[in-house]
């Protein structure tokens, strides 16, 4: 019954399928992804709003109507399209649940309120409606003939009240009643029906969208940098984590590090004694992706870690790097795994212009891979989620084949739809975004790299559109192991404070790898990586440093939480201020209940100042109007009056303001 | 064999068909329409240029080809596309003759081309390459195990080669050469293959974008407007019309005309005696819409107009109008075409708030109606084809339903592929677009009523952009019998200049209604309509009235044929100029080697003046460099120097100007 518009113009068009083609076009339904190929994001709780362009030939008038269930649910739920004009529909539902949704449009032509329409049009200027009180008889018997229900009586009799004898103006009114417009809507006579395409939302729990990630390494949470830390170290310091208002945990890879070519120092090609390699060199002796480096502790130790974790507020990340040390017992098992080289050995990890020569790679397409080491993955996942962990960083998902991921996600989410998944991909915008378009439940982004205004303005606005906003959440990582971003380099405790608040305030994910907040920015001479990096030797950190910006963060931390505007990178709107070295963005719920100015000075040496305009418009208030402002950093509070103010930033100080815009009192 | 990406997210990803899904990423292919549900426009003989986004995970090199063929071909064509970088790829291609066409994109990972890359950069490094040059072997009788043709010989020819003891560098040099390479390429060894839905281009002959539409009502060449004016008087304008240079020569109905409800003039409720009454009251007792009125003449008159036209150099467009005057043969001999009211009258027709009380419309879906009317519709299309008219305008479509029209296009163009149907339908954008994506060639627009400086930039903007610019090609009518364009009622002669210029500059399709060219603007007081319009009336002209723009007409349409980069609205770009009285835009080809620079002057009573942008960095040129100008409307040629620029536009002399912009040659 239901047609849609599927055809390609390809196929001939022969007269029996033209007339009974469509009749009403549904163009542009939002949000879909690649023409419905893939799901849209969507989030439990927040209303999802559906728009599409729905018309047809003449002057008819048309309903709609929008449909949606979980792909795995019989039932249907409905939610009317309303008409907002110009042949745009809209309508919104919400989801309770984590789920993939199918959702389509109908529409159909509404034949009785075209007549209602008119018939009232022509009634009301004095026209003779004699003939339409007819056609309106008419049309409740047609419909009362093609129902089979208890409305068929009630069509009939209102039918036979219009065809007694009685005066004109009863009878329009007895045709335009409440009554007999829902009798009409009962029957639910819709001539030429059409229904769109399914298209899909993959809607996650909050957390996909909003969280404030903290990263470590275990191994380094003891007492001194001879010391080998230990998950109960991790529990000591979840006090001063929780503290600074994180709320996920995150630990590179905790499995056994191999021997074979083990990274020295400061990435030496050889580790001299003691020295721990990197983590990234997954696999030895004691163990692969399923087993716990002993030097961490047991399973047991770690368990209770998550547990205690959870207790506190805090949920357990781990990576999922597809990779092998070349003592990962997989090398010995499973050789047809890999791709082997003329002279027996296996090529060693490269990402140009990188190179890891203690990691080797398996090959997803070898003959002995396919599908054992697609299924060995996903067991590997659903062991750690078995285990507690229910988030994951992957590691360089880029470099793995796409449909692997696409399938590894939607098998773990079938079975546990609170799973999320972050890529960590720093690579080309079109694989970038289509990493989210697989499952992906959030993704590293390029805001490390994003400094200047315009650059900033340009990229927070991109995120906010289509086609990034359907398909891709960013996390603003201010730094990670890898990155030691040139600016924070120079930029002294200004500059970590200038890049938490940006990445704070313009997503609704954010991540820190330890040190930031001790304002740690040794590097490498020249490179964009850190001096002594953990990711190669144990470091001990004072993390009561004079001068860390715990205090803040744990400020952008609590602001967010209170704040709901804050808590997706969703509803942001560049405003103007006349400074160069000030962006000024606000973020909104939807329906203005919450909204938050965030000035930034970019420049972490010299007091910036500017006049900027406050959004009074947003509100649908005049220029002259009065606003109320509230500090969040400090709790002050005042009133604006106009749409013109002025700021001064001291980035000694503070180098940002957040400020909540309060609708004054009426006064009466 | 061939792989696409085709899959709904609802349907379960297995592990089964998780291996075997394509590797490699197509994404945003270009041109598409409505995601390949409909046909992108183009042309015979202008390069089709094809665009897509096309990657994969990891690091190899992938290629990537376009295949095309007309839909009813057997045999495929092939281009390369290139890639432009950013993932990014671009092919191009040519059809030679109008039909439907098929195209896909396929790509696959070049194994050979990645191992290429990475053996010449290891060894130009100097770095150690036995085991990648035993790669290269092993690589070469891979791909020859697979091959049974004679390439196969060769290949393992060539792997031998590479086995016996020699230096290195010979090695290196033989893996890397053409011979191997082409040997290599002639595998056509594919790993990864994907290949794209297949989308569709209507290839349509160069009048559907390119064309000057002249508009004359027959019965009004008559030598005064007491004599209605015949074929025979048409032929003996055709000279004054060709002299202005239009290409096609189109006439409102020529059928007969009912009485009942006759239209008097002026839209009169009741026609007087003698009254013609409007051609769009289509039918009577000397027939209907397969019959000429015959006032005008007999069939063997029109035929004979035809050629003679034809001739001269002017192709005949008709008017199809699916409308009935009460007394039009179907009323009586199809009566279950039509929808009758219970007081056994059929409704007049509407276009709120227009009143057409001489008009019926028939039924499309009464049941009477399918298929028959909709064939017999068809088939007065084909009538008149076969009559010699290729070009229709088609009246109101939008109030006709949608697959009647992409099935009567379709079922004419398969049997005539040169027919080109233009829409006059003004409505809401939604509906504009789907005609056009539909199959109509070419539209009507909303340039009638776009005015301003900003309003036009925007709107020319917008046509050249996605989707627009792929399904739809604008027809500026500068005025028609029902649009007396409130800006020409005041303008005076410099206004009528100015739009002609916009409309000919602007797109390559325009058209103007016979009046335009003496400045005719008499209103019905306080309407966009003709006093004593011709749809009601005779009228007679004095076309030599004096102040007449024929001379400039001819001068706009003789610049048009000459410059390529005015055969098309596509390739507009709007330019700086610092007034906002003028209006300043370029038209190029591709290729740069037709650029025009239009300025046209808003204002029809004030001299403009205002420095301007040249656009030298369009040609890759300094902001001082110098640039030859050559003004076509009067043949002065001379050279700019440097990017800003001055004009000044007299509206009493000329309120536009149209300038050719040359590359100087390079003196030695």
């Amino acid at each position: 019954m239901a047609r849609d518009e599927r055809r390609s113009p390809g196929e001939e068009l022969d007269i029996d399928r033209a007339v009974n083609a469509p009749r009403i076009a549904i163009e542009h339904i939002e949000p879909q992804v690649c023409g419905g190929r893939f799901a849209a994001k969507a989030l439990v709780e927040r209303p999802i709003t559906v728009t599409a362009v729905i018309f047809a030939d003449g002057h008819d008038k048309l309903s709609a109507q929008l449909k949606w269930r979980p792909v795995d649910g019989a039932h249907w739920h409905s939610a009317p399209l309303l008409h907002l004009g110009n042949d745009h529909w809209q309508g919104k539902f919400v989801c309770e649940e984590p789920a993939r949704v199918e959702f389509v449009v109908e529409a159909w032509m509404d034949t009785y309120l075209s007549f209602c329409d008119e018939l009232g049009k022509k009634f009301s200027a004095g026209i003779d409606v004699e003939v339409e009180i007819m056609e309106g008889e008419a049309l409740l018997r047609q419909v009362a003939r093609d129902e089979t229900d208890a409305n068929t009586e009630i069509l009939q009799q209102f039918a036979a009240a219009v065809a007694r004898d009685s005066p004109s103006k009863n009878k329009v009114e007895l045709l335009l009643s409440k009554e007999v417009v829902d009798a009409m809507r009962r029957a639910e006579s819709r001539p030429h029906y059409i229904r769109s395409n399914s298209l899909y939302l993959e809607v996650e729990r909050r957390a996909a969208e909003f969280a404030s990630w903290y990263e470590l390494f275990p191994r380094s949470t003891g007492a001194d940098a001879t010391r080998h830390g230990t998950f109960a170290d991790v529990v000591k310091s979840l006090p001063r984590i929780r503290e600074m208002g994180f709320d996920v945990l995150y630990f590179p890879p905790i499995h056994p590090i191999g021997v074979t070519h083990r990274k020295g120092p400061n990435n030496a090609l050889c580790a001299g004694e003691g020295n721990p390699g990197s983590p990234y060199a997954i696999g030895g002796d004691e163990g692969g992706h399923d087993a716990i480096h002993p030097q961490l502790g047991t399973l047991k130790d770690f368990l209770a870690l998550v547990t205690e974790a959870r207790r506190q507020g805090l949920e357990v990340a781990l990576d999922f790097a597809i990779q092998c040390s070349p003592d990962h017992p997989w090398v010995k098992d499973q050789p047809d795994w890999f791709r082997w080289r003329p002279d027996g050995t296996i090529r060693y990890a490269e990402n140009p212009p990188k190179k890891y020569e203690d990691i080797v790679n398996v090959d997803f397409y070898a003959a002995g891979s396919i599908p054992d080491l697609w299924l060995a993955l996903r067991d590997l996942v659903l062991l750690w989620v078995e285990r507690g962990v229910k988030m994951f960083r992957v590691d360089n998902p880029h470099t793995k084949p796409l449909p692997f991921w696409e399938w590894l996600i939607e098998d773990v989410r079938r079975r546990h739809p609170e799973v999320i998944f972050l890529a960590e991909a720093f690579t080309r915008p079109a694989m970038m975004a289509r990493l989210g378009k697989l499952g992906f439940s959030q993704s590293y982004s390029y805001f490390t790299w994003r400094n200047t205004k315009d650059e900033l303005q340009h990229y927070l606005s991109e995120l906010n559109q289509r086609p990034w906003r359907d398909c891709y959440r960013p996390n603003f990582f201010v730094n990670t192991p890898d990155i030691n971003p040139y600016f924070l380099q120079k930029s002294g405790r200004a500059g970590f404070l200038i890049r938490a608040a940006l990445a704070a305030m313009g997503s609704g994910l954010w991540g820190m790898y330890s040190g930031f907040e001790i304002c740690e920015a040794a590097a490498l001479p020249g490179k964009e990586e850190y001096l002594d990096s953990e990711k190669y030797q144990l470091k001990a950190r004072n993390y009561a440093f004079d001068g860390n910006i715990c205090a803040e963060i744990a400020s952008l931390n609590r602001i967010r939480r209170a704040n709901p505007a804050l808590q997706t990178h969703l509803g942001l709107q560049i405003y103007n201020v006349w400074n160069d070295n000030i962006l000024l963005f606000g973020k909104r719920t939807e329906d203005l209940s919450n909204f938050i100015l965030v000035a930034v000075s970019l420049d972490p040496r010299h007091a910036q100042e500017a006049y900027f305009e406050l959004p009074l418009w947003e509100f649908g208030l005049p220029d002259d109007a009065a606003m109320g402002g509230e500090d969040l950093m400090n709790g002050h509070s005042w009133t604006w009056f106009g749409k013109i103010q002025w700021m001064r930033i001291e980035p000694w100080r503070l180098p940002f303001g957040i400020w909540r815009l309060t609708r004054p009192k009426r006064e009466v």
